[in-house]
C-alpha cells in the first residue's frame, strides 16, 4: 500500500498557469495561516462540499459560485478561524473576503472562492485577513504551493501535497494538489480541505464526474474518527494551460483521470497517516459481500469501531472485536462463513477464531502500515477503506481545554 | 436526573420465589464468574438479544428457547469466555450445560437459560463449568443476588443492581434486576447483560410488550462506544409468586410497567457510569426535532460522536463539535435555528455561538453529570440518550495487549 508515498519536495512542484501564496496574517500566532492560489486564467471548476447539515459561510459561498459560473480563477484560504455558526456576518466577511482579493487581484470577484478551517463560532478577524490579502498577492510566486499547503493546516504535523504528470496528446499536463486533515490547534476546529490543480484543458461535465468518481474512491474510503465538518471542501481547477483539446473522453481522458486519482489517493493516504494521535494507517478490505454498497457499510463499521482501533494501537489481533464491529453494519450476512486475515496471516477461519498464528499476527500490526482483510464469502463485491488507529494522544489533543 | 441514584444494598434485595448463587468457577482468577438465578416455579419469560449480525452460542440457544415455551426456570451465567466464534461446538456447549444445571437442579434443561460474557473464539472450559454448577447449586438463596451480580461482572468497576416495590390490587409486588455493562477483562470482551426478576403473575404478551417498550426507553438509550455486542442479552422472568391475577391491562399493569421501567432505567444509567473509563454521565435531551424517529438519531449522533466525547472528558462547552455532530446524523434540519443549552445556559442561538456564559458552561461540565439540550425548533419530537466521555483510562484498557 501506498499509506507512505516518497514526500514530494513541495518547492519542486510548480503547475503552469497557477501562482500561490502562503503568508502568516495574525489569526495563529507566528504560523502561516492564510493561503492564496490564482490561476492566469478562469479555471474550470469542479467541487464536493461537506454532507453535514450545518455548513460554515465559506461553503455556502463556494458552492454558489460554482454553481453560477462554474469557473474559478482564485481560492483564499484562511485557517485558525472556520467561519461557521456566524449566521449573516459570516456570509458577510467571506463575500468580503473575495471582494477584496477579486480587487487586488484585478479580476471579477465572483471568480474568487473561499475557504476557512479552525474554529467554530468567532467572527472572521477581516481586519487581519484584508491586510493578509495584501501581503499574500505581494508573495504570490510559481514555487509557492508549498509556502500556501502549510498555511491551510491547523494541527497536522505536515503539509500534504501530491503531484502526477503524464503526456496527453503530445502535450504534458501536471495534475498536483494539496490538502489538510482533521487536525486540531484548538478543540474548536477539525476539517479536511483539498485543492487539486491542474493545466489540463477539461470539458466542465467531465471534469465534474473524475471528482466525484475520482472522491468517491479516495476521500470518501479514509475515516479518523467518523465525524465530519462544517467546512469539508475538495476543489479541483483545470485552466487549459497545457493546450491540449478538451478532455472528455477517450484514452488521454482515462489518463488524466487515472492521475487525479493518484494525487487524491495520495493526499487522502496523508490524511489518515496525520490523523489525530495516529500512530498507523490500516488498510481495511471487505470482499465477497453481496454487493460494493454493502462492502463499505461493513468496511465504515469496522474502521469506526472504537474497540477496533483501541486494539490496533496495542497491536492486538483482537479477531472477536472485527467480527463483532462487521456484524453492527446494519448488513445481513452469515457469521459461520467469516475468513479474516491480518496480513494474510488468517485469524478466522469459516466464522471461528483460530489461535495458531496469534504471534506472527500481533507482530504485523506492530508495524506503521498494515492490511486486514476480512471476507463475507457471499458475493462478489468488494471495497476497501483507511483507517487510523486510537491512541492516547487522539485523547489528550482533543480534551485540552483552551487556556 | 438518576445518574448516581443511590446504591442498593445488595444483600438486602430478595425477590419472593427466586434464589441467587454466584461463585468461583476457575476461569477468571480468584473471581466469582458463575451465577446462577433459579426460580421455584417455571417463569413467564421474555427476552431481548444482540442486534449484531454475529451471536454467540448461548444468544441463539436462549433465543430457541424463549420462543419454543415461553417459560425459564433457571438462568446460567458465566463471565470470562463469551462462547462466540466458537462454532458447533459452542452451541454444544451451550446445551450441556444447561443440560447439567437442568439434572442438578431436578427440572427440565429446556427451562434453564445460558448466558455468556468474556474472551471471543475461545471454547467453553466445560470441566470448570460443570464443577461449578455443582458448587452454584449448593449456594443457591434467597439473599443471593449480591453474589449472582458479582459472577457476571467483566471489568465493570461495581456491581449493578436495582429494586422498586409497589402493591397491586392488595398483593406486595417486587420488580428487581441486575446487570453487568461494557467491560473487559481482556481484550476480547464486551457486553451488556440484565436480568429482571419479578414475583408478578403477568401475561406473557403484555410481559413481552413491557420489555420492549421499556428497554427501548432506557437500555436502548444508553451508549458508552458505540459498539454492540455479540452476547447482549436482556431477560425478564415473571414467577407469579405474588399471587396477583396475572397483569396485562388496566392501572395495576401501568404500576407494575412503571416499575419495570425504573428498574431498568437505573441499571442502564449505571451501565453508562461504569463505562470504560468513564468519569462522567451526560444527559443529552433533542428536542423539537420533527419527529421522535429523527430526534433519536441526532442524540446518537452527538452521544457518539468522538469530539463530542472527548469534549466532555476536558469539559470543554465546545458547541462547535455538538452542532457539527448532530449535523451528521442525516436529518434534515435548518442550522440558522439551533440552540444549545449546557444545564440550561445558552451556548448556541439561532445557530451562532455565543461566548458570554462560557465559563459558567465549563464549570457546569466539571461536574460528574450534567445535561445537554439540543432544541432544532422545527417540531414536536423529542429523545433523551445518556453517554460517558472518552477518557484516556478508555483507550489504555482497550489497548492494553495481553501478557
Amino acid at each position: 500500500m501506498a499509506a507512505r508515498a516518497s514526500a514530494t519536495i513541495a518547492s519542486a512542484v510548480t503547475v503552469p498557469g497557477f501562482r500561490f501564496a502562503g503568508v502568516s496574517c495574525g489569526i495563529k500566532r507566528r504560523k502561516r495561516d492564510l493561503a492564496l492560489i490564482v490561476s492566469d486564467a478562469p479555471a474550470t471548476a469542479a467541487a464536493l462540499f461537506t454532507t453535514n447539515q450545518v455548513r460554515a459561510a465559506p461553503v455556502l459561498v463556494g458552492r454558489q459560485r460554482i454553481a453560477r459560473r462554474g469557473k474559478i480563477q482564485a481560492v483564499v484560504v484562511n485557517s485558525g478561524n472556520a467561519n461557521a455558526c456566524t449566521g449573516k456576518r459570516g456570509l458577510r466577511d467571506a463575500a468580503e473576503t473575495c471582494r477584496r482579493a477579486g480587487e487586488l487581484l484585478g479580476i471579477d470577484p465572483e471568480l474568487v472562492f473561499p475557504s476557512s478551517t479552525g474554529v467554530i463560532g468567532v467572527p472572521l478577524p477581516m481586519d487581519k485577513i484584508l491586510r493578509g490579502l495584501e501581503r499574500a498577492v505581494a508573495a504570490l510566486s510559481p514555487s509557492g504551493l508549498g509556502a500556501a499547503a502549510e498555511a491551510i493546516l491547523t494541527t497536522d504535523r505536515f503539509p500534504k501535497i501530491a503531484r502526477q504528470r503524464l503526456r496527453v496528446g503530445g502535450r504534458a499536463i501536471t495534475v498536483a494538489g494539496l490538502a489538510k486533515g482533521a487536525g486540531m490547534i484548538a478543540p474548536r476546529m477539525a476539517t479536511m480541505l483539498a485543492y487539486i490543480l491542474t493545466d489540463a484543458a477539461v470539458e466542465p461535465a467531465f471534469l465534474r464526474r473524475v471528482l466525484r468518481e475520482c472522491a468517491e474512491e479516495t476521500f470518501n474510503r479514509v475515516t479518523v474518527d467518523g465525524d465530519t465538518s462544517t467546512n469539508d471542501t475538495v476543489l479541483v481547477l483545470a485552466n487549459g494551460r497545457a493546450g491540449n483539446p478538451p478532455l472528455s473522453g477517450g484514452p488521454g481522458a482515462a489518463a488524466f483521470q487515472a492521475a487525479a486519482r493518484d494525487v487524491m489517493r495520495e493526499l487522502a493516504l496523508k490524511l489518515v497517516e496525520d490523523g489525530e494521535g495516529a500512530t498507523k494507517v490500516v488498510e481495511l478490505r471487505i470482499e465477497r459481500a453481496r454487493s460494493d454498497e454493502e462492502a463499505r457499510k461493513v468496511a465504515f463499521a469496522v474502521a469506526n469501531s472504537l474497540l477496533v482501533k483501541t486494539a490496533f494501537f496495542g497491536a492486538d489481533p483482537n479477531f472477536g472485536r472485527i467480527v463483532a464491529a462487521a456484524g453492527k453494519a446494519g448488513v445481513r450476512f452469515d457469521s459461520e462463513r467469516v475468513d479474516v486475515f491480518i496480513e494474510d496471516i488468517p485469524v478466522v477461519r469459516r466464522g471461528v477464531g483460530t489461535f495458531a498464528r496469534e504471534r506472527e499476527a500481533a507482530r504485523a500490526m506492530r508495524r506503521p502500515s498494515f492490511t486486514v482483510r476480512l471476507s463475507l464469502n457471499q458475493g462478489n463485491g468488494s471495497a476497501t477503506v483507511w483507517t487510523s488507529d486510537l491512541t492516547y494522544d487522539y485523547v489528550r489533543i482533543n480534551s485540552a481545554y483552551r487556556t
